[in-house]
């Protein structure tokens, strides 16, 4: 079998790459929106989705949209596989692509986990989240619902807010954003923002809750307590939440929120404005399993030329 | 999408709902007798079985019942989920509902969960046992064996033993049974029987064991050990089982014996009794699956009218 | 349903069983070649893998056997179980067995497990590794990998080196080797042979690695470090590694390495012999999906004759 193409960072997208999939989502929205929510597409294909870290709404997404394409889905965990007993990453994917499977997605504790994956594999490897590293689905969910409910990327001001150091989300957002020709700045505490990150991302950086004013979209960071240990990189979760929790006295008229969820209600984010529609967050999630299903097929359709789009998404037999 | 109706409680049904129930239980009962025991029935659509707490028979008999329906079922445990996270069950409940299964049947350590999971989700919500809340499913396999070994419930009496207070088996038990013509008593110590639970359940209530005597059938509880904590609802095991446990000795000839597993042997029932086809343990099991598939379909298939009954039980393609 | 045969012991089987599950294998190693790697033989079928100690590579391996053969899987960990709140394997295998599963697969911690299992099941059991006890389908696939990439079993002379007194790896294959023709012996310190393996495996037993240098396969079994406690079999895994480690340099020109996996690097094997493909690890990864899946379809085809081999391995639809 040939090395099949992946999707491990946004780096690697161009801007047609990008275009591709959104239109593809377009396309498995419109299956969502029928009785059936299934289709033939990947009939006798096989996803591994080796989870090492914990998540809901990403490992579900993965599996709902291919089995949704009608792929073969096995969960693999970090948690009861062999990975407990100390096999390696390499070890675990060299094992696992031996069964030849047509994707293996991956969530790790690492970042670069997924590159070190992608060589012992000829499986397509779709990075699932990596530590502090990338998170490229993410980024393409997100694309998709800001074309969605606010319009073209071309112009738009989308700030960051809150923990920058630890999110993925935002380190992948960051370029994939600006690649389809949007401003993206970064606001939070300066123990939050590495030093450099401006620079690196070429973005504007503020250390002022106010300057989220300027910003379309207000794009609030998840506090990853469970990533920050006893460190303190904030006084305390309340302080924290009166000075950078975004809430609705903090937003002026007309901008949205986006977060990737899982939400600390109080902390980042007001409870009041999780449940304000104006607040994205449930398209963010209901985009991601239509997005999951774009990149699939995507990787999946492409270069053998499979099925053709039209014939792959007719009702499921 | 419209939504669903739901199985939260036993409250909530009519006893036109449970004889619909239990018909169905009859014809996929037959299926269960063919050498293929699958049918294409809920091919498309999609079952989350969200379980926060631990389960193998629920859990295992809810994903067999999709399964052998052609549903997709997706299995999201508390353990390893977004939940370790500090998610609430509301954003979990929108997040999965987001990617809109057509169920999404939840286990959960707190009363009251699968309500507040209805409030935020347009999917069929069932009822897989909330805390000491409800077990809706387990009253309708129960009844449905009941019918199938013992007779119409009209004029039966069965006793619950033991651990009334932790029991939702009991406390949906009570009600579904009464609503079917049987009469229903409770027998335990008085530290595990709410002191207003026979009033409350039109039930009575007695505190010696000897009162199994007037039962049918002897519905011995299990002692919820996980539950109790150090609190001592007991003196010790050993003079629970010897004072409440119930084993052949204890049974008057013709009574039947219900359990819903998993069994302590040797505390609230002996091994050997246990073991003995006079226990219907093994046919709850059974029956289990069963009912769960004819719910699932009466979910699914009312009231857009779906697949009608006939076609829908041919042999799986 | 009439009680199915199962795969529960090495004992049980003959050369003629064991010829045909390596001729069914290379048909199912046909069906990797394809592009679709599926086929619908057990559509319809349902298969239970009742995993109770962490596995990656069984577990996965299985699973991936029984949905490219159409059948439906349904995982049950330990965790997460019934058999958190103290259920017997006997009670868990009763309720499993209720649900008429064709096949359960069963991996467990303690020796005779599987046993006790058929006991109380007509469903198929599959031994997929019971302790100290056997690992028949470990031994099939390396039967398997053997032929294929070495030649016939008779004549060769495989030497199992290290832990042989934790290993089911080494106890099932002494036996399945012999019976196909092979010499076999056992080589490691003292502390990891028990005194009467040579006589009860009729095999040589040596206690110097030098002595590898007459086998023509050196199989290196793991050092089952979780099972060890801390009651010193070796001095340490350093001391360990020196005196009984394989690498490059202990061996002879033309012999072949193998390992079932997970590996401990640098313990019992060096990481580059690992990664040499004169190691075949990777193929006996391989070869496990398809052995496995030999082994359900002999399981289930036989005797009731189910659907003729040729048409079982058409693409699926």
């Amino acid at each position: 079998m040939a090395r099949r193409r992946s999707l491990i960072s946004v780096t690697d997208l161009s801007r047609d790459d990008i275009e591709r999939v959104l239109a593809l989502g377009d396309r498995f929205a419109e299956v969502m929106d029928r009785d059936l929510k299934k289709v033939p597409t990947l009939r006798g294909r096989t996803v591994i989705n080796l989870f090492v870290e914990a998540s809901t709404r990403t490992a579900t997404s993965f599996e709902l949209a291919g089995k949704r394409l009608s792929a073969d889905v096995v969960n693999v965990k970090g948690s009861g596989s062999s990975m407990d007993k100390g096999e390696t990453l390499k070890d675990t994917v060299i094992t696992l692509s031996s069964y030849l499977p047509d994707v293996i997605v991956i969530r790790h504790a690492s970042a670069g986990a997924c590159r070190l994956a992608q060589r012992h594999s000829d499986a397509a490897i779709v990075n699932a989240g990596d530590g502090k590293g990338e998170h490229p689905t993410q980024t393409l969910l997100d694309l998709y619902t800001i074309r969605r409910e606010v319009g073209p990327l071309d112009g738009l001001h989308i700030a960051f807010v809150g923990d920058v150091a630890h999110s993925r989300v935002a380190r992948s957002g960051a370029v994939g954003f600006a690649l389809m020709g949007a401003k993206v700045s970064f606001i939070g505490p300066p123990t939050l923002i590495p030093r450099d990150a401006g620079r690196a991302f070429g973005v504007d950086v503020s250390h002022d809750v106010r300057d989220i004013a300027d910003a379309d979209i207000v794009y609030v960071l998840r506090m990853q307590l469970e990533r920050m240990g006893p460190g303190g990189f904030v006084p305390s979760l309340r302080e924290y939440a009166a000075t950078f929790g975004i809430n609705h006295a903090r937003l002026r008229e007309g901008q949205r929120v986006m977060h990737a969820g899982p939400v600390n209600r109080g902390v980042e984010i007001s409870g009041e404005l999780a449940d304000d529609p104006l607040a994205l967050i449930e398209r963010q999630a209901a985009n991601g399993m239509v997005v999951r299903m774009a990149v699939l097929y995507d990787l999946l359709a492409a270069p053998a030329g499979a099925v053709e789009l039209g014939q792959a998404l007719g009702a499921v037999a």
